[in-house]
């Protein structure tokens, strides 16, 4: 067995197909997407990377397999899951993840076409994988494949551990050891015992101090809401097909900005860290009902109302209006005295966190810092809403 | 300056006065009190002393005071009150409380009589610090008191750090350098900065989970009720007088417990490790609210009517009735645009983390193993509760 | 399968006969019986225990016992080897291993005798288990013996580790997994495949540091040495039979010193740390052949010609002559290219280490503050040597 | 002043200078320049970027510098110069130094030219700091240079453990905080006191033990002389302006090798991993030692005879003939008694850490899978050394 030495698990035991999958070009693009994309302008060490991600991802899935001691196809399958889930990201991750979807139709976890035109369709094969059956369980479906997507996945077991690792935030230390050692299934679903309820609150916990500090810092949004206009403009102009955008690394789209007019000063911003700022900054409270949410062709003529009242270039706005949280480990599985219950009905903790959510919602509209003043009296005015000064 | 090296905060430097504080038999006399007493019996590594917490709580009132930029007296005076802090705490800590304030009518935080009358008060005598000061500190009261003693004090950002880094549960993890960099004076008063909140939050989150998962573990909860009865037994026989119990270390306690005939038996099974086991352990609801918290008198009525029901020994039955949790974080004050709030006003986790801390809520009826079913029985009849059935 | 949480190695899950060997009176005793003894003077975290060292050696050799695919017989025997092959240290571990060598004639290896004559004895009996094939085992003989005891045994493995986590030094963090990984079993002994030199010298080199700055620091060696010279007075002086000696935690034998008039003086030292101070410390150059090693008869006489010397009474002066390192580690094997090497001949660092042990040799002559000066000048006199002024 | 977190040093608080310096292009593309290059090929979490370790050897930096009680104009000028000590380096850091110096002339410590002709120049101006006394700072000469570099400089004390941090290998985790505790300026020249001789020896182990797992992996060393060969074909070639290419990211470098048609290969190997293959991997005393060391043109005429011999293209045989180690910490300044000595004369270990170095050694000849038997008799042929199988 090939084994690789990781910062977060130690040492990694790869088994002949992950060994064989990881050595195909759609995985070994991912060393050069970074997991947390525009975290790192706010958090420097914040450089880990999607392959790294998938390797963490494979390990805890391989441990959960042996623990729950499964017949081996299913493993087999679980496992080669874990590995490729996130092949299907496009650069910058999650931040590119509208535009694909817009102009693709597809979401970063349908990858039926990658497991079945690329060379990891190839691989598969040979080992008698079915890739649609792999497909199924990165999107969740098919038997526990909410092992890999799901309301306690390996997925996110992973990534806040990492995540905390690389940025020094203390928040994302989960117990994954004692999750996984106590995990069972029941009708054929996933749960965890009564007694592990304080580790299954933990996850959801970590994620919410996690999205607090790091996952929705404004600097990491505003520079994300740039990745996402710039992109827009890259297919809307056919400068690039979707499915080639799709592929690219985050230092190729950057490139692709770069030899772009339209989009060259987006990259000259991200590269010298000369980010837009943000000239509103509006509680969930504050803002009208009818404003909240990613509906892009809302968004899109709101941008354009307060560049003209601001007497800006429309490209000059961004705004950034979020949908509210929902928390899907509140859906994980608890085992009470044999009855299967849902961890939102065990723990107090569930409805705290999800207000707590709430209470961190903000929209966000973000101008060029010369622009600043004018947007956010433009910007208060088209949204009703008082203009908070943030400093 | 001396440098002390220490596993969680790495070197703390000593302030002469705190050299010549640490030199003297009371402090001393904490390197042999386990800071979580009989959680070791759970957790075998949590065999960290009072004496490096003390170490650890100093250490962060000197970067709190370093960054507040005080005035030199009220510097020394909380530094000196931080590193003495426990020095009031009997042989296994709270685990002893109740018997010395049922006996001596004192609090652990009541330390005058120790920095007048022992080697301490020559010490800060010597150097012209006040003893009642430095005691009304350790209290909460006074200048910044509350830094010692308060909503977010620098006791429990150490204790929750060390005992994570000492059990291995990884929920302790706060951010204290975080919390210390933000903390403001208002009005004579301790705040934090509104964006520290998720810090805060991240601090009441610690101490809820550790909560669930150390504290209040069910098997050092048994052991520490073994050792409050037994302690009683001492004082209410005259084997030791009160303020003499107060100054033994963990280990001259269980000696005196094996010397004493009627305590022989605690002592035997405390080494061993064959301690009681749950005949009850019930939720808050099924508790009718008149059995609810640690009343002496109506307690041990109760167990001797347990007893008698079940034809047992009186001391083969211990109730444990804890009190409903309250969280002294959730009064941080919190300055959100200039104005003082509490922490339990902007944050939507407070009441959820309340609700939790009521949810992990148990009383326990224990007995030895041989009188488990019988004890169970005459308890639930006793108590008027379903008798649940714990593995 | 019980699991135990362990701040070194996360969850340490226990077989049968693990659970029920812990369970005995001689294992429990190893709470109350510091790792490092005496170092806590120095580095005041380090106060875990053997019992929490015994289980991750257990852990270690658990997952040695996986890797090398043992028959079932000899993988049970080296399980309970690991977890028991510290139950024959005496109070204080190595501290008061002379005192007991001296009067018992018995190492603490060497545990036929608990193994027989204990419960642990009646639970090996109960399983099948052959308590003179482990006693062996602790020793290091018999097959695969040196996975206990032996030149890269768990016990070491688990030590250095655990040691630099409780004392916050970072030297001790050898790469376990990566070693346990690549352990082979050629013509029936350990060896570690050739690209593992690096691990394997780095657990030498852990080791060399740690003596340095831990195991080794004066302020232990001093405490110790008084341990070591109230021990034998009271065994010496009938106070208690040697293997009643052997079975005290600790604190027991501190609060024996403590009611024995002529030991009682120590115990308030090492209680209020008070210790003695260094008089001498000698560089190996400087010293003569002849005061070179801990002979008991030689260093008693001198410490006698000394005190008579210096107009003192005896017991203020102890002499502490170690013996010359020497690195088990350098005999580890090695495969090369199919042959067999010592560790020795494979890498150059093991003759620096060896020097650099040397180099760190010191004998120290010690007594009470206030007699240092007195001591300093007869012990220059007596050893023939220049006294070195010490800070 | 502006906090930013770390993962590795927690929080760094930043001066003015500072802030102002990190917001020009030079310091933001650091942002894309791997730390460790090709190690991420080796130990995939190894992604940490030149940006953060500039900001943690700037940390160190301002710690020393608070420690030793500098004079405000010095303290300016070491912090300036940690800050952008690596400012010079091309993409892939050390892996295009020699080709960039053999078509420049220049170090990647000759700054002089950055600090005068960029946007870093402004910034100095500004603030009155002097951009050639921070350029000879970064280059070890000047008052207190050997901060920045020489034998004991922040520089290693940040990347030794960052490096460790990152690729999860154990071995880099130097007492830093001990370090700069210790360190006295005695004679104008920087130096530690005796008893911090096992801390600058743990250094001096660390970078040796780093040396043997992680920068001199042979995978790591293989994808480093693909990169030089094709880095030296687009120089020679005339593709790039020497100036243009040192100031490329490291992905800009990939690009570029991608669009030109000569260097197209060896990008696409390097995106999916297809590295060459050790032929040849031979210690030290089996080479002939005039065929020891880097030099360029011997190097190119013995690849070109190899492939002649081989019947392959020259552009299949990579030749890699490293220098002898040397260790610059052996050359720290120690205090004894006053008087001040190196660490090589005071510390038995450093000989035998040279000897390691040197055991260490190898000199390897690389080549595509598919050629790698033809290559290896060649080059045994032409380099008359035995062809040793690795695996």
């Amino acid at each position: 067995m090939t084994t690789i030495k990781d910062s977060v698990h130690d040492y990694i035991e790869l088994d002949p197909t992950a060994e064989a999958l990881l050595d195909t070009a759609p995985m070994q693009r991912l060393r050069e997407v970074r997991q947390l994309s525009t975290v790192q302008f706010v958090y420097p060490s914040a450089n880990h990377t999607r392959f790294e991600h998938s390797l963490g991802v494979y390990h805890l899935a391989s441990r959960a397999v042996d623990r729950l001691d499964l017949e081996p196809d299913l493993a087999d399958r679980l496992r080669a899951a874990a590995l490729v889930h996130d092949v299907g990201h496009g650069p910058f991750g999650h931040q590119t993840e509208p535009a694909i979807e817009r102009h693709l139709g597809r979401h970063h976890d349908e990858i039926d076409w990658l497991l079945e035109r690329t060379e990891l369709g190839d691989v598969l094969a040979e080992r008698g994988l079915d890739p649609t059956a792999i497909a199924a369980t990165v999107d969740g479906r098919g038997p526990l494949g909410e092992l890999v997507s799901g309301a306690l996945d390996v997925d996110r077991m992973d990534y806040l551990v990492r995540d905390a690792h690389h940025t020094g935030v203390p928040y994302g230390t989960i117990d994954h050891a004692r999750l996984l050692h106590n995990l069972r299934i029941v009708d054929g679903e996933l749960a965890v015992e009564e007694d592990t309820v304080a580790t299954a609150e933990s996850a959801l916990i970590a994620r919410t101090l996690m999205n607090a500090t790091v996952y929705r810092h404004h600097v990491s949004r505003i520079a994300g809401a740039m990745i996402d206009r710039a992109s827009e403009r890259l297919l809307a102009d056919g400068v690039l097909e979707p499915a080639e955008f799709t592929r690219l690394t985050d230092a190729q789209l950057l490139a692709t900005f770069e030899e772009y007019g339209p989009t060259a000063d987006v990259s000259r911003r991200l590269r010298e860290r000369e980010l837009y700022k943000r000239a509103i900054w509006a509680r969930r409270e504050t803002v009208p009902d009818r404003f909240v949410g990613p509906d892009y062709d809302r968004t899109r003529a709101l941008e354009r109302d307060i560049a003209a009242e601001a007497g800006v270039d429309p490209d000059a706005v961004i705004l950034d209006s979020p949908s509210d949280g929902t928390s899907p480990e509140s859906r994980a599985r608890i085992v009470v005295d044999g009855d299967v219950r849902r961890l939102a009905d065990r723990s107090s903790l569930v409805a705290g966190l999800d207000a707590c959510a709430r209470e961190m919602w903000r929209l966000g509209v973000y101008a060029p810092a010369d622009h600043l003043e004018a947007v956010r009296e433009a910007a208060a005015s088209v949204l009703e809403i008082e203009a908070e000064v943030v400093h």
